[in-house]
């Protein structure tokens, strides 16, 4: 049996997210590549993902496993499954990876990004891709309040309340925001993370970006551990999973 | 009776096209402006546009104008407008304009943006909005061709030939390629544009770029006036119209 690892990318839009729902026919992307996998390989396949995205959510770099008696070398493996797959998935990348590789748990350190369109004017091309804020973001205070992230804290005040987590400690490697003509992004790497937890991060930082906050409010925010303190939580299409980095450099 | 032009923006994708086709049920930018106009003003209204786009063909900064009697001022109108236009279609800016102003007649300059996605792997993301060119491009040397397009000349041979136009002979002030990360883009301004005629131009520079054509055929390919010497017709959705100059600054 091998074990073959994905990298893909895929435009979240018209998903219900990246997890199969059973007993419902929700178009999910964890489904959409399980039937491109049986076109291909004729098996029952199933594809273990490093993480769910929620829906709307994008994903540059989301990495995926499964288990397959398949012929098909590695190397033809993207073009063979781009042609069975909808245009709003590509896989970038496949290997075989050992049989005990696992794309959930073997997960060390992932990066999101959420994109956010800063100008007066909406654009219609980003209304998937990012989220409208109108009025004009201090990017310098924001910078300082990413920082106050960094580092290992329990993040419940961070997380939405319905999650079955136990453990709420999560260390943020870098949070950093930059600016680049009308687009804000904030891309944040970290160990793992809680549920909506880098949406709250982001509205937060805008509450802070358009002076509603201060960037010295962060470090109580996360010893209070109570969510309704924290900003709103922003839109998903915004959202991208960026990429995800295994042990040994996988 | 009011003359108003307005700025817009937008995603082509499921559009056939700016102009309204008459007798079919077809969705144009035209028509779809002319009903959200009908909406907010109570009035048959005609808009007229800078230009044509064609179907999967984008803008940034399209230029319209009618006559209207309504009495809503003019910086209330993107908003008003936008509140009854889907979201694919955006407008920027409203403001009274002379009677006289005639958006496709008095426009002196265009600028028309075609991106390429010039990277081994399809991105989802750029699927409707760039064209993807999966073997490296060779920016220096298309430059060099960019370059040979400037001036007035006779572009005879990169028009479609189904065109009722008789003068070929068109202005172009500048024509640059620059690449950012995967994306190439190539911005021509003009005095104004012979159908297909960026998309021609664009298939010919990237010839240039896989290395299949020398920059310097470009003067040749001018002077031969034979559409079939010059390169493919590249897809509609890497063509934004970028903007349009009116005299005066307008």
């Amino acid at each position: 049996m091998r074990n073959i690892k994905l990298v893909l990318a895929y435009d979240g839009t018209n998903y219900h997210g990246f997890q199969k729902q059973n007993n419902t026919r929700l178009k999910t992307i964890q489904g959409t590549l399980e039937d491109a996998l049986r076109v291909l390989t004729k098996e029952e396949v199933k594809v273990i993902g490093s993480g769910r995205t929620d829906a709307g959510v994008h994903a540059q770099g989301q990495v995926v496993n499964f288990l397959s008696h398949t012929t098909i070398p590695p190397e033809r493996f993207p073009l063979a499954l781009n042609s069975v797959l909808p245009s709003d998935i590509v896989v970038w990348e496949a290997e075989d990876v050992p049989q005990e590789f696992h794309a959930r748990f073997d997960a060390v350190k992932k990066t999101y990004r959420y994109t956010i369109y800063n100008d007066r004017h909406l654009s219609p091309f980003w209304r998937y891709f990012a989220y409208h804020v109108p009025v004009p973001l201090d990017i310098e205070r924001m910078s300082v309040a990413a920082r106050e992230f960094q580092g290992t804290h329990d993040f419940r005040g961070f997380c939405a309340k319905d999650t079955a987590v136990k453990d709420f400690v999560r260390t943020i490697y870098t949070c950093q925001v930059e600016k680049e003509g009308p687009l804000v992004t904030i891309t944040v790497t970290g160990d793992g993370f809680l549920y909506n937890m880098v949406r709250i991060m982001t509205g937060t930082l805008i509450e802070v970006g358009l002076g509603k906050r201060r960037p010295e409010e962060i470090p109580g925010l996360l010893a209070a551990k109570e969510r309704k303190l924290a900003g709103a939580t922003v839109p998903p299409q915004g959202l991208c999973l960026w990429s995800v980095e295994y042990k040994n450099g996988n």
